[in-house]
């Protein structure tokens, strides 16, 4: 029943392999005293790693990291992903920070039900058109047949107008502003985790509102709420623009977008916000009485982040060795690793790390020590450099008699990302910690925006177009053509407009395909 | 489409009606400056009351609540409720609570996928015979039948073990730890909102040992972790014990339950932990290679908790007035309500009321401020009262001249929960509320413990059984009879064995069906 299947990598050398790391765990002598060292454990290093190098193979890359870090795994139904612990604690800090960040703008969380009448899809034509070929119908029912198909929710502006015709009388319940935590289903053929899976997790908001003004500006903050979220936390520096009509969400009358791009510079659509004008209120009767006693219909608005957020930062911040999580969202912000030689070393080292463990712990930042016996610290390094660790501190015996620490950042790798002496007393370990923090975090987001603004053609014509895109890159250019002419860029070039960026250059412009003026420029990419 | 419905409740004398208010604020004129008074609003707030009264007719009264409250609506098919934003919050305030047990104790949130082939519920015996009355099934995917049926998740065992033989390979890969926040889907016939819905929220654990001793000491923890979570955070006195093999788990070789005495006296079951033995382990193959290298099934347990919980804190705190939080878990716990006469008193009586909530927000108290100026003080009483909001603070221009104010226990009704002139200095007012708010959550549970031991009779006998149940009670007495006298009892009286409860009376016992010689007391009950 699987479409996608991780490849099965084989035991290196070194007999790592994460995925069945737990099988050679069964023929593991118990552990032995391993000789170990700190120094140069460089070329060991290389032999450990089992993931495909990004350069040479950027979709086995992305598998092998899924399957390697444990980010998430296939379910038993083509196109499902069961995520992992280590992937599910990212989208937990993702969670975390937008519902705050939700709640202060004013909206509630609750819950609709998944299972939507049928009919209920079919009462706005663009949003059925869209739909229809993507549901997961339920036809039977404790043992009988139903009735009516219900449908699993791929999206929930149905159920929520429903509803809301319900809660909505007077301008007085206006606006209306909620969100859900939930999961949706589409039934997708081609599926890649994370980024496009037959089930997903997501958050919906929900408003309603007495005006178009209004709903407008609902929209725009909520697309400002996603684009502060990828630059501050993901280190994503996503354009934020307008959909074109072809783009646009079925249902909505305009759709706002994030637009970002990945390390294979193919753009990932990570976050919508849609003004859904009165289409749904039209085709529900969601009305309203304003102030002057006259029937309305409501001015609304939809908004969604997904899982599929996951695998932007996957592959946006990921080098050959593995995963890079920017700090904010990593489930490990640190991870101490002490190293011995000797048996008479052993207990003051692990003294050692695990008081600094507990420095870090109270200070919240979220360190992990890893002092299991049967992994030489070579490997230990790979690993938490592959499940994209920000930093590592390593202590060793001298470290110890020092009072010091070692601190490596995985941004950058070797020598030169290693500082050491950092003293281990308490303050200032802290502070210089929080601070490395915070250096990977903008040079994450740095790195980012230097690779995305490289990667960007400002174009002029359809030749120049075809030529950026034919060279992997994202082509920007001024547009007024047609539909039919965008589907014709899709069709020549396989690159789609992603967006009408909010940031627009000054001046006169003409469209790069016809000729006349145009009012903007759009961006052209392949994408996920 | 629909099987239970909301009462519509008339619109009262004091034109109440919650679920109408929005109605009829439309036709509300402007805002009057309304003539208020703190003094003896009494007799206005009887009636402004629309609830059915509890002693009345505990169903109507509970349906009431769910919808004044604004707790919860019905979804549009049959037997599905949306959860609304105020219900929605008791539940997040159970998720935070739990979620950090559940880590405490070892576990790792992820996500399963939720539909599950039919076929992996036919593999275990016991589960296939309880769940496939129940199943919703997905025939049709992306508009084709699809080849196998799938089954939208009534619970996650099969699943989980499908997954597990894929990640669990030795004795070091246990125990494998584990727990998913997730909706489920069982087709009930008899619905009733929180307490048996179509689809409902709720956490499923789900763990593998190496062990039997291990298994059956997790499930233990977990009952226990859910025992102290109703005593501590829900202020309910549930009986802790375990089910008959009768009343078991389908597929469990032992569950363990909560059992909690709803204001009717009915039993609900609030939370279940289960020791599923090797049942799904033989059946999915689950296994693992041992010290010795030897194969062996893993022993596991599952356990959930899910949103009928909140239908136990309605059922259990609840009074003629409405509903009755517990501080623990309200999602807000103190109203702040300012009352003033004159167009001059107002500004003074307002920035007093947003001082003081601002002083108890800055102390990590909920604390919500009704300074609408359409409501009489004394509906704003009634209207916070029927939501439950453990404390009242009232403000009006004496207070703020004296610089204190006055703060009313949802829990003791009129002047005995009163108390006048608690100053508004910061220290003092955070101290006092938050003391008070201690008293409020301890008092609950007093009550909740004082009511369920006077209604709970030791019998001796079958027909001392019926005669307790008959008087609606519940019956503890010895038993070690049959199943099928087990099963009488149940046609004959309505009551069920409720548990095995944990804590039992010493000295032989004699069951009270057969006069055979008894291990133990069993719990018999009426349930929902």
């Amino acid at each position: 029943m699987r479409q996608f299947r991780l490849p099965l990598r084989p035991l290196s050398a070194a007999n790592f392999s994460v995925q069945s790391s737990t099988v050679e765990k069964e023929v593991a002598a118990p552990a032995p005293e391993l000789e170990q060292s700190s120094q140069k454990p460089k070329l060991q290093q290389e032999k450990d790693r089992v993931i495909t190098p990004r350069s040479q193979d950027f979709n086995a890359w992305y598998l092998d990291i899924i399957a390697n870090a444990e980010l998430a795994d296939y379910g038993p139904v083509r196109g499902t992903m069961v995520i992992r612990p280590y992937g599910y604690a990212i989208w937990e800090a993702i969670q975390d920070i937008l519902n705050v960040k939700f709640k202060e703008t004013g909206h509630s969380n609750m819950y609709f039900p998944q299972f939507i009448p049928y009919s209920f899809i079919e009462k706005e034509a663009s949003h059925v058109e869209g739909f229809s070929p993507e549901l997961a119908l339920v036809t039977i029912g404790g043992g009988k047949e139903l009735e009516e198909k219900l449908v699993v929710r791929p999206t929930s502006e149905t159920i929520v107008n429903h509803m809301f015709t319900q809660w909505i009388h007077s301008y007085r319940d206006l606006p209306l502003m909620i969100n859900q935590w939930a999961n949706v289903t589409r039934w997708e053929m081609r599926t890649k985790p994370f980024v496009r899976t037959l089930e997903f997790l997501w958050q919906e908001g929900h408003t309603a509102h007495a005006t178009p003004e209004e709903a407008e500006k609902e929209a725009l903050q909520m697309i400002d709420v996603y684009t502060k979220f990828a630059f501050e936390q993901a280190a994503i520096p996503v354009i934020a623009g307008r959909k074109s009509k072809v783009e646009t969400f079925a249902g909505a009358s305009r759709t706002y977008t994030i637009e970002a791009m990945m390390g294979d510079r193919k753009a990932l659509q990570a976050g919508t916000s849609h003004n859904l004008g009165q289409n749904f209120s039209r085709a529900f009767g969601t009305q309203f009485t304003d102030e002057n006693g006259q029937r309305q219909h409501v001015w609304q608005t939809s908004w969604a982040i997904s899982t599929r957020f996951i695998g932007g930062i996957i592959m946006t911040h990921g080098d050959d060795a593995g995963l890079m999580l920017p700090p904010n969202l990593a489930p490990v912000q640190v991870i101490v690793v002490p190293i011995w030689k000797k048996a008479d070393e052993r207990t003051g080292v692990l003294d050692a790390a695990s008081s600094v463990k507990q420095t870090l712990q109270a200070a919240g930042i979220k360190v992990k020590i890893d002092d299991s016996e049967q992994r030489t610290p070579g490997w230990k390094f790979n690993f938490w450099e592959m499940k994209g660790v920000p930093l590592r501190i390593e202590i060793g015996p001298r470290d110890v008699s020092n009072g010091s620490v070692v601190v490596s950042r995985r941004d950058i790798p070797g020598k030169q990302g290693k500082v050491f002496g950092i003293s281990m007393e308490s303050s200032t370990l802290v502070a210089y910690i929080k601070g490395k923090l915070d250096e990977v975090q903008s040079s994450l987001l740095e790195r980012a925006i230097s690779f995305r603004d490289s990667n960007i053609v400002d174009v002029c014509s359809y030749s120049e177009l075809k030529e950026a895109i034919a060279q992997g890159k994202w082509a920007r250019g001024p547009w007024s053509a047609s539909d039919e002419e965008e589907l014709k860029v899709k069709e020549e070039t396989g690159a789609t407009i992603r967006c009408f960026p909010f940031e627009q250059p000054q001046g006169t412009k003409k469209c790069l395909m016809t000729g006349n003026p145009a009012d903007e420029v759009a961006l052209f990419a392949k994408s996920y």
